[in-house]
């Protein structure tokens, strides 16, 4: 993880420490939360068209930002609660995508790896 | 955002150009597959126990890591395509919640600051 | 309930004793997995544009219509574990979104009824 | 679909007529709507134990039966929009699921099919 996640991961710690969260907070149920944060953050995006999503009002992005920081907050508690470092992960993952999806086969293509 | 996530960001960027994915990207679809992504994490979780989460075989939290790095990589590139630094909206939320919060009113309550 | 629903539910029943599966349908587990569901669903359309998703190919058609199929029979589960009525409690709800939404004030208008 | 369920069908339809909500109402964007539903319905449960969620109260058992009553209405509406019969596609998937999880295999196992 990198420098200032680990700092995020060690304030979220403390955070639920202070007030005796750390009983809500198994993988199940931080997993759970953070499904209904990424449902929250949909719902801003639910009746826009793709086009209006990519010109949001400033009042609007602030509140999708509030909502990504909900999201990466979960993300970070549960990765923590597993031991898993969620940078790490990304980049094994970018590496195995990159295979998955090779640019002559994948170009211009929605279709998952396996449909290629 | 961190040095590591902007990496990321980059990294992500420089994937979706070389496969023309960009006409996908909106905010709106990236919000979605987010969204599945983190449907595809609850997946590992739905039929255990909490104590059963707390305690992931080796191979499921592998599994496991490479969802949280799925979520990562959409949740870095909605928050790129909005503009949004992810890092910097967590830290704003971290404080937002510890007025909202406070430890003598939130100790050992799972209940939403409305009803504290 | 109608006695379809009503019929389905009485399956489903049997079909988790006949496999002593009771015990993971909490509802709280039941909740997650009809999110999970929902997910699956929501694969089908997160690349495709609103058009596209107007005008499913057969194959794709049938393939949403297995996500549906799932999404309801957890749906009926949730709700029979709660001693909830799901159709008695849809019409109890489309009768209050009518004075949520007003047609004067909703023509037109994706916006929550709070920002009307 | 039964008689209810297209009763409910038909009054989702004129409801939207009324309010010129059709274009809104494409398959893409219902099916998101309706994952945000669940996710609305899931943050009931998120910091119950199993045991807390088979014993709601009544007035959380309520608001849970509202949100149920969102799901089954966006589900209804997605359905339709398909020219897709739920109550058939859910016996249709009840008898597949009988072939994937015989009775002898499957008894107190929470493994997927292709684990078992």
């Amino acid at each position: 993880m990198t420098d200032t996640l680990r700092d995020l991961a060690t304030q979220l710690d403390q955070f639920a420490q202070e007030r005796d969260w750390q009983q809500f907070h198994s993988p199940k149920n931080l997993a759970s939360a953070l499904v209904v944060e990424t449902g929250e953050l949909l719902e801003h995006f639910q009746w826009l068209t793709e086009a209006q999503s990519r010109e949001l009002a400033q009042e609007k992005r602030d509140a999708v930002g509030a909502e990504i920081a909900d999201v990466l907050l979960y993300l970070i508690q549960l990765a923590n609660a597993l031991g898993i470092d969620p940078v790490a992960a990304a980049q094994a993952k970018l590496k195995l995508n990159a295979l998955k999806y090779p640019v002559d086969r994948a170009r211009g293509s929605s279709k998952k790896y396996d449909e290629l």
